[in-house]
């Protein structure tokens, strides 16, 4: 079996459980006798590299046992992550390198830059043979623009939203919600002193899985952006549970993308000196209206980078692992352009999200919207962790 | 639709997530307008309640949403428990309310009673329609027992082993990996600035799901109860990984039940004033070993109450919550004889165990013999949680 | 020895602890053959009991053991609280038992009603002998009016921002550090991971103990309200910082009340249908100002009601069994018109706080103006716990 | 002002709050201009070094802010620790570089040697002006011993005991509370839910301050040391408390070398194949006697090594910044043969221990010999973190 040269990274927001992939790959990689390199700050790492080079310290680190050993007890990456996408680079944002004339000829749009033939020349440098990326629908959908080129990629899915089509469970999802769990169990002692409503803002602009299965777990009411919703209605709500409740107290969660009918989260004060006005945020506001409409103390509380903070739980150390060692399989077995995945509440594989795909979202099967709080009914059939199930049979995943 | 009235029970050693299930089903029956009935201390509810009453404060308590609110934040059982089989009873163990010829005609065996008919007296008495046990194999079996004498019973499998067929998943058994993860992650920094060889015991006399899967989380070595092991081996492999690790410190972990070849856990000392000789530590025996052939420091270390303890973990909360609203509508359904379970990595049920079936055990899929760790390749097709998968299609326990 | 009869309340923001004083106060004075009883609500238990009544559920309970045995190891006040202030009641706020004649007699100023009277009329309904409050500033002046009246005070001190005057610590401030340092902590490997600044924001209008020792105990900078800033220097200070950390990554603790010069927390937005325009969040405008000058990515992360949260640490477990057991002693030795403290760092007392004294804050020994953190030299002579020293030779508290 | 350079060690069990103090000392000494070496595995560092070596990389390190960055994070003692006494050392103990008839004229005693020497050589070699030594009584003396033959030391007292003569505080107490508090309240569902006793053990073999102060926090009974009992009136008591007690459960803490009267560790079954044979574990012992007296069911459960790992609590972080930190301004200060302290509850410091002095014990001040628990009566001018204090005015450790 000849040696493998491997590139791996991380794109997007981190969440715990990156450094578990990284060090499962190198470990297994090495027992395969193959190399890993890891390359640093995401998909900038491949259009900042110095050109021709192989060893800027900036963007490249070989991997080893040593050096990834003790890597996955914390959370974040250790090779560092960005948002950079070569196909839609600012001029602004284009590596200072990068020849103006030459840059001109990968113009795409206004002010848009697709500079795919940079990353394809600096993997040629490096010499790698498979790139492992690790993230969302953003950096995954980019590596089905370089599979498309004919670079072999074997991706792997992670995101606190768990929306990425094709798989069941996305690394980040349950660490997220343990997270999310802890601090609100800890502050019912403190709304409850105060007789009040708390009003929790969880992190997911287009989906609401974070905050649902929070509030499936705590069993609280929430309210998430598939759903537009009569505020009116979840104050009643809420008064009946403040007065239901022996300790009488109530709990909403909202996620940061979720507005009521009529509500509207504006940009508020003036510009300051750069330029930018401040958005409102929507649990301070909620938690105005539902003091407004009940008479109730109010106190509003947000979730949001703690809950992609601190060490993975034990599904995502599971996962973790799990998908690394499944990736350098799929490796050794020659396949290409396969996400890992849950499906059917199994480890698998699927095929890579397209720019086409639509993130999954919640839907009326997981959500009551009369009662503005997770179904508890029609259980049977879901995943262990809870969402959709990907049927292995019908999916245009498969295959 | 009639009203139903539910009794439920826990059996067995506790875990954390018990109460989830008790809340669960409290809250999802009385929205389907049942009753639910607490019995408390297990079978002995029924065994030693009062006769002919439904009032026995010391077996009975009556379940709402506010006796239940809270429950489910904390580990243990709030109907307490008790390892009473009524089919195995010693004389000395019988109800002291029982009369004493009746009790002769339950004979079944040398100093063994099987008082079944009684705990049907009490199940009549308390007009239960249904009975909801929580355990492992020994309560599950019981119920199974009721089952085959015409009770209804919709059963729920908790066990720290994760060891009972049909499921993929038993209540509280990430919740432990979780616990045994955390404190050897915290002891790495004394063992690792000594420069020892930890050795961590993990309950589990029979199954070594337990101590593997702590082992593949924490990526360390493991001997569990279904191979008996070179002690010389695991020595040499011990002293290798202390002096290849950089902090050199080496870790395994042994369940209380692995025996090495040649080995044996004897009783030692004198028996006490009470006729009690103490069973020798199998993590201190192995601390000697590793130390008397390797010459390394060694240090032993017990995770066993601690992994019952605390709160459940976020698997254990989405499990109790889901198999406890399932079980509820299965009791709507008027389905019998069910046992909630994760089948194919999806929430389903089997059939109640009886006792015949035996207990699951790891297998040489999941452990490697040679290198005395959890094997990280053939992942693909596992459970998210890992372990067997329940095959829906061939299973006896479908149908 | 006679019986004595305790009223016990707590009042103002909860912190991790307070329970744990109801309980030592409750187990200890059983001890001695005392009765106690919560009064709940904070002084509103003293305003708006039924009149006349001794058994009014809403703000009455029986402390015995068995109904506090537990209540010390959660957060939160088991008695509840309120920031009643009998001395400046408005009209809206009275008890609607009130006659309004009466109520006119009381009245102190515009809309302002002292209706000390009706707390007193209630002390002697209860019978109670002695009064032990919990609270910061606020709880424990008014309760130096009861002492003038003739009523027998022993206070307890309690205050996240540990800014009472007479002690050198007040309970709850460990538990907020040890919250906000857990939080920090976990939070610096998403921060790292971006290659950001991140900026938290303290709860502390006024004083700066709860933001500075929490930046001692993480190494960070730290702006507080007792010092006006320049910002400019403060960006200059964190790109600093950021490019020489190897992992590059700055952080900065504001706490809410801190202000840059020529900066100003305005009110923004349009009022809402309720009247209420919100005030902008200190940590988002000073991220904002952060990134304006730095160019570097900012993020900034609210700790606010977490730090009351949860269990109390080991200092506040500590605390406040001990100031439970010395306050019930000095109950037994007829003192009166004090409060528990830490003088010197040992356990004693001093006068209760009147309205005149000023809370204590943070002073140029402690914090470094130019270098916009904690000051690490000058320690020696200081409390265990950091912060001012209490003299007990010289202090007005004293005698 | 001349730059100076500083050796800092680690000796004996290290405890968390270790690497605090190495960081602290490593920044403070960085911003007065001084070097700091860092000794690895204690005195061993200073015996076994390479013969005139200043860079053998086994036993030296040098510390800056970038290698120190991050090791206050967690427990253990990132320069590693040993046991090693240069002045008691056997012959099989001896580093392998020294000459045999050189070795002969250190010899003290049977198979005893002093080879202090040596250690002033390798001083001399590394050319050190001052040495930090963090350690416990036996560490610490030995300290005392180059004090006298005229090095320069300032030292740092650790001891999860709290048992060092000349201050209040070592650092490592407060964290082994914290960790046996949380430990012995996660498991007491599990007790509660079986309606058991549970037995703790905690380490501590002459001193009993951990024992008392975890169950002074816990509110359960313990047994120490420094006082043998009736382990039938510990018997009754647990019953009482079981009965009275609405779940049903009770708690004893022992300390390691606790006995009663009549009792004997014994060492127990045969010599293994290396010789050796092992004690009985005390908890195991007492949880029989008990079971055995009372007929009630009995757990046992060892809180050992879990008690000095993981990272330090609040009051450890800030001891060990503040200890650093006085400990570098009494270097700039020329101060020497000094142990940083908690004297009166505040920061200072006190004359080295020596051999000759005993170690403190807990005396019927804090323990209660007839309720064999802690006293909680007459608290009033203890230090913050309780135990006993050490008076300024008259203590030998002035001056």
């Amino acid at each position: 079996m000849a040696t493998k040269r491997i590139g791996i990274l991380t794109g997007g927001g981190d969440v715990p459980g990156l450094n578990g992939v990284i060090k499962g790959v190198t470990y297994r990689a090495h027992e395969m006798g193959y190399e890993v390199v890891g390359i640093r700050r995401g998909w900038e790492g491949l259009t900042h590299l110095k050109p021709g080079s192989t060893e800027d310290e900036k963007y490249l680190i070989p991997l080893n046992r040593d050096n990834t050993r003790t890597i996955d007890r914390t959370g974040g990456t250790w090779l560092h992550s960005s948002r950079t996408n070569p196909r839609k680079m600012k001029k602004s944002a284009l590596p200072p390198t990068l020849d103006r004339v030459k840059a001109e000829s990968m113009k795409v749009g206004e002010d848009r830059y697709d500079i795919t033939p940079i990353v394809l020349d600096n993997i040629a440098t490096l010499g790698l043979d498979y790139i492992v990326p690790i993230g969302g629908d953003d950096t995954l959908s980019y590596s089905r623009s370089l599979h498309d080129a004919g670079m072999h990629i074997i991706a792997v899915p992670k995101t606190m939203d768990n929306d990425v089509q094709g798989t069941e469970y996305c690394i980040g999802f349950s660490t997220a919600i343990t997270r999310a769990r802890a601090a609100i169990d800890r502050q019912r002692s403190t709304i409850g002193s105060h007789e009040r409503v708390g009003v929790f803002r969880i992190f997911g602009r287009d989906a609401g899985f974070t905050a649902l299965y929070t509030a499936f777990a705590t069993m609280t009411r929430c309210v998430i952006p598939e759903f537009r919703y009569d505020v009116g209605h979840l104050a009643e709500l809420l008064a009946t549970d403040h007065a239901e409740n022996s300790s009488h107290y109530a709990i909403v969660i909202t996620s940061e993308g979720a507005i009521w009918e009529g509500g509207e989260i504006k940009e508020v004060g003036e510009a300051d000196a750069f330029g930018h006005r401040h958005k409102a945020n929507v649990a301070e506001l909620l938690a105005s209206e539902i003091k407004g409409r009940t008479g109730l103390d109010t106190i509003h509380s947000d979730l949001t980078y703690d809950l992609r903070a601190g060490e993975p739980d034990t599904v995502d150390v599971f996962v973790s692992k799990a998908f690394a060692n499944i990736a350098v399989e799929l490796i050794a077995g020659g396949q290409r352009g396969r996400m890992l995945a849950i499906r059917d509440g199994r480890y698998g594989h699927s095929r890579l999200p397209s720019q086409e795909d639509t993130a999954v979202s919640v839907d009326t099967s997981m959500y009551d919207v009369e009662q503005l709080r997770p179904r508890y009914d029609g259980l049977m059939g879901r995943p262990l962790m809870l969402g959709h199930s990907v049927d292995s049979m019908s999916s245009p995943f498969s295959g």
